[in-house]
Parts: C-alpha cells; sequence; structure tokens
C-alpha cells in the first residue's frame, strides 16, 4: 500500500470535499472567481482533508457531516496562505499566480477573510458545536504561530521552545485541529479523541521541520521559493538553531546574525552561507528531530482499532520525510 | 425614558461584555497587548452588544450564553475595523492611534485575523449551532460588503441596489446578525427571529445612511476623518448619487466624477463640491431613505410580547438619526 492507495480508497469523499471547495470560489466580484479558483484547485496533495477522513474512518464514518468539515479545513489553511503570501507579497505560489499579482493588497486582505467567512461556513455545516470550536481554536492557534513569526523575526537567540510554539501555530495546529474534528465528528471515545489529535499534532511538527530543511537544500523550482528564503527573512528554524549552537564565534556564524538582523548582505553571501548549513551537521540534527515527532506520532496509531487504517496513517507519515528524497 | 436609561438597564451584562473583551487582548507578543486593549475598549456604544440582548430580553434572558454571544459580535466589529483601517492605511480611529501607526501591515493584517478568531471562539463558547452559523454567515457578509466596496470603487455609475447590497454587507449585517442571535438564544418563536433580525437589518441600513450623510457634514472632529472622505476614496453613496441624478450635465456633477474616476482634483475643489453636496436636497432625500428604514424598523417591534422591550428598541433606533444634530 502507498499514498496512492490511501487516496484512491477515500476517492469519493475527497471529490466530494472537491467541489465543496469549487463551491466556495464561485464569487460574484469581476475576475474574482476564476483566480480563486485556480487557487483553490492548485493545492496540493489535500493533506488536511485526508487526515480528518482517515481520523474518522475507525468510527462512525459519517461521510456528509465530515465533507463539510474537510472542505473547511482546507480552505481555512488556503485562506491563511492568501494571507501570508500578502504579507510576502509572493507573486507565485506552488507555481501560479497568487492572488497578489492581480489585484491590490487591499482586495486580497478582503478575499483572504472572504475565504476565513467561507471555511467557517463549512465548518458550521456540521452543526456540532464542538467541531466548530475546534475549528475556531485552530484559526486563533494559527494566526498566534504567524505573530509569533512576525514579532520574533530578525531575533537570533531564541529558544527551542519558541520555535516549537512557532511551528506549532503556523503548521501542526491545521493537523492537529484536522485530526480532532474528524474524531469528535466520527463519535471516537475520547482518550481516542486526544491521541488522534496528538497524532496529527506530532506529524504537523516533523512535516514543518522538514519544510524548514528544504528551504536551505531546494531548488527554488522544488520548493517555488528561493533557497533560503527564511533566513534572508528573518526567520530563524531549527537547521541555523543548531548551526549557530555549533559553530559559535566562526565568522559564518557571524554572517548568519548579519542576515538574520537584517542587514544588507551581497546575495553570493547568503548562497554561500545557505551552502555550509545545508552541508552541516545541522541538518542531520534537525531531521533527527523530525524523525523522533513521526515515531511519537506512529506511536500513537495502537489506539486505532482496525489494523487498516492504522496502516493508511502510517503512510501518511512517510510522507513528512520521503519530501527530502 | 432615553438611551442612558436603556444601558444603565442592561449595566450588569455589558460590564461582563467588557470584561470578556478585556480578555481576548491579552496576548504574548511584546507591545501588542496595549495596542489591543486600547482599540477594544475605545470602543463607541456597544450598538450591538446591546441589540443582541434586547433581542432575548422579551424571551428566556440567559446571560451565561449571552455575554459572550454580545462579546462575539462586538470583536468581529472590531476585527473588520482593524482590516479596514489597514486597507485605509488610516492612523486614527475614534481619535485614538489604530494598530497601523505602531506595527506594519503585516502584523496589523495578523491582529485582525487573530480578534476574528478570538471573536469566533467567543460565539463557539454558546455551543449552539445555529448562533455559530449566524455568525459565521455575519463575517461572509461582512466581506462581501466590504469586497463590494473595493471592486466598485472609482465607478460612478452604480444602481442603488448596488449601493444597498454594499452597505447591507458592510454594517447593516452585523446588526441583522447580532439581533438574530439574541433572538435564537432567547428562544422567540420563528416569526419573532426573523422579524427581529429584519429589524437589525433596517435599522442597520439607516445608520449607514446615515453615516454616508455625515461624511459630508461632520467636520474632521467629530468623525474622526476628514469631510468628503468616501468621495475622495471613489467610493459612491446615496447622497452623491442623488445629487448626480439632480444635477446631471452641471459643471459640479462633472467634477464629482472626476474625483470619483480618482483624477487629482485640488483639495479647496473637493470641499466646495463636498459643500455644494451637503446644502442640497441629496442630503434630504438620503435622509428620507433612513427614516423610512427607521419606520419600517420600528413596525417590526410589534411583535414582541412586552412593551417596555419595544420601547428600549425605538430608543436605540433614534440613535440612528440624533447622530445628526
Amino acid at each position: 500500500m502507498d499514498f496512492q492507495d490511501v487516496i484512491d480508497s477515500l476517492q469519493g469523499e475527497l471529490d466530494l470535499v472537491e467541489q465543496r471547495l469549487r463551491q466556495a470560489a464561485e464569487v460574484d466580484y469581476p475576475l474574482v472567481g476564476d483566480f480563486l479558483e485556480a487557487i483553490i484547485t492548485s493545492g496540493g496533495k489535500r493533506l488536511r482533508p485526508i487526515l480528518l477522513l482517515l481520523a474518522a474512518r475507525s468510527y462512525n464514518y459519517d461521510i456528509p457531516v465530515l465533507v463539510p468539515a474537510a472542505a473547511g479545513i482546507e480552505l481555512l489553511h488556503t485562506a491563511s496562505l492568501v494571507h501570508d503570501d500578502t504579507i510576502d507579497n509572493a507573486l507565485l505560489r506552488r507555481g501560479q499566480p497568487t492572488l497578489n499579482s492581480a489585484f491590490s493588497s487591499e482586495a486580497v486582505i478582503l478575499l483572504g477573510d472572504y475565504l476565513f467567512a467561507q471555511s467557517a461556513m463549512l465548518a458550521t455545516e456540521t452543526m456540532n458545536p464542538r467541531v466548530v470550536r475546534v475549528f475556531a481554536q485552530t484559526l486563533g492557534e494559527i494566526t498566534d504561530g504567524v505573530l509569533r513569526e512576525i514579532f520574533n523575526g530578525h531575533r537570533i537567540d531564541q529558544t527551542r521552545q519558541e520555535y516549537e510554539l512557532r511551528i506549532y501555530g503556523k503548521t501542526a495546529s491545521l493537523f492537529a485541529g484536522a485530526a480532532e474534528m474528524g474524531a469528535i465528528i466520527g463519535g471516537a471515545p475520547e482518550d481516542a479523541i486526544a491521541e488522534i489529535r496528538a497524532f496529527g499534532s506530532d506529524f504537523g511538527m516533523a512535516f514543518q521541520i522538514v519544510d524548514d530543511v528544504l528551504d536551505f537544500r531546494s531548488t527554488s523550482d522544488q520548493a517555488g521559493k528561493p533557497v533560503g528564503a527564511d533566513l534572508r527573512q528573518g526567520t530563524v528554524t531549527l537547521p541555523t538553531m543548531y548551526f549557530l549552537e555549533q559553530s559559535d564565534g566562526s565568522a559564518t556564524a557571524t554572517l548568519v546574525r548579519r542576515i538574520v538582523d537584517g542587514e544588507a548582505v551581497p546575495d553570493d553571501e547568503v548562497r554561500e552561507v545557505t551552502r555550509l548549513i545545508s552541508q552541516s551537521t545541522a541538518i542531520d540534527r534537525a531531521l533527527d528531530v523530525a524523525a523522533s515527532y513521526i515515531d511519537r506520532a506512529r506511536e500513537r496509531l495502537a489506539i486505532l482499532p482496525d489494523p487498516h487504517t492504522r496502516e493508511q496513517f502510517s503512510i501518511l507519515t512517510d510522507l513528512a520525510v520521503t519530501r527530502l528524497s
């Protein structure tokens, strides 16, 4: 069994999710509809809806309630990307033009708000107050994560705990929320809801750490952004933290500090620093942390009653790591 | 009985609402907490919470559920103001510094999102799926209204219907949503819920039309923005529509078109145009429309079983108009 098999087994539900997402793009303003549809449908692997669906699979698999919840969590993700892109003024994401390339920033802020509203409408369609509460909490956690990134930007001396709070909010909270929403809709026992949520959180932490590693290794084509983008915008991630710890006082470490501080450092020097970090053991140490999150996530799967779903979840976790190869 | 009596009769609940609003401002990021608190607490008359509370008053007046709902709808209003101010890059609102004066626009977008999340959390605290659904729908309607303002900006030829859709979304939707949420929590009969919601909507429409009139009449001090601000930013409101209808082809009408188109028109000419509109019968015609909304709103109050609440609601509607004197 591989990831494609997991997708195949959920294809009917995922098609319904896709339909609901397209509906959210149908708007009345000139030009906007096509762009929204492109943004919504260009989108990735639908990991969050898959997680939400799998979380209910061992229990009461209530498709008419799961589908709007899954579409809601995916659209929440999309809405937060729209605001992220506004903040970065990014013109491309996943190779597609962003809203910023076509509309004023005022329109893009509001289009993001519009998508938030649509995602909340989808979540409320479940008519399950606990599900909606998790949804609202997730929105709060995402914004907390991004605010931490903004307010801790250009600060070199950050604790590991601060980094973890940040990536939890920015990324893991959505995976945790998706998993919890699915388990609640499925009517899983309370201990299973807690473990499934924690699985989502651990998986999301690993996912983001791998993302932070990829920022040092991938080419601009792969990640859709230039190598070392985090460093350039003053965001200190785990590889950088380990690198500074290992090479404190070195000339490279000093240069890293200057880049994070926001000094104008020539592009070729930034590239060289990025290369040095990418070839250092800081990367291996960061990946070890990701691997230990994945291990913990897998252990939590013991709570699931059926081995088939357990295996499907396990295949999902492989994804966090296979992106590296 | 006057507005102060209405406030006095709700003082205990309003104090609890105020507490919940302050809690939403308690955040962990440097400097932000003080600013958020200033923005949240500088805020106006709390008309939306008052409307929500009054809507339940004739029925089951369940304070522990009403308070978070009322705080949620007020915070939704605040969040949308934060994004509005980002869009306008306004540095002052109600005489207070806005977030824009102290933080980067990226931070302000996210702080707005954070307030949206907090407001949604408050709404979900009611654990009433129908209330949360109205809340999410209201967020959608607000963003729709502001998007219409953006996408129809600088367009002189707009239908009256387009204007009404716009001010419904921008303003009346929140009053309608507040009233409906209160009536639902109160367990009002379905026909009363519909009428109370419609009351909120009509009241909100009148409120915004008066606001659009004030934009031509008040001094910068009163409204916290320069006279003719709407015109300057290309927003066509009801007084402008009537003025153009009445004076089609005149030199002033041509000048109005140029201002709305976004041409660089000297400040003294804009002021002169604003003065001409403010002294024209276009203002009286716009106020007649506001008055007819108020009349319709008052008629709807017949559905309320108790005369005391009916009178309190009626005093609330006076507010829309007394702002003119």
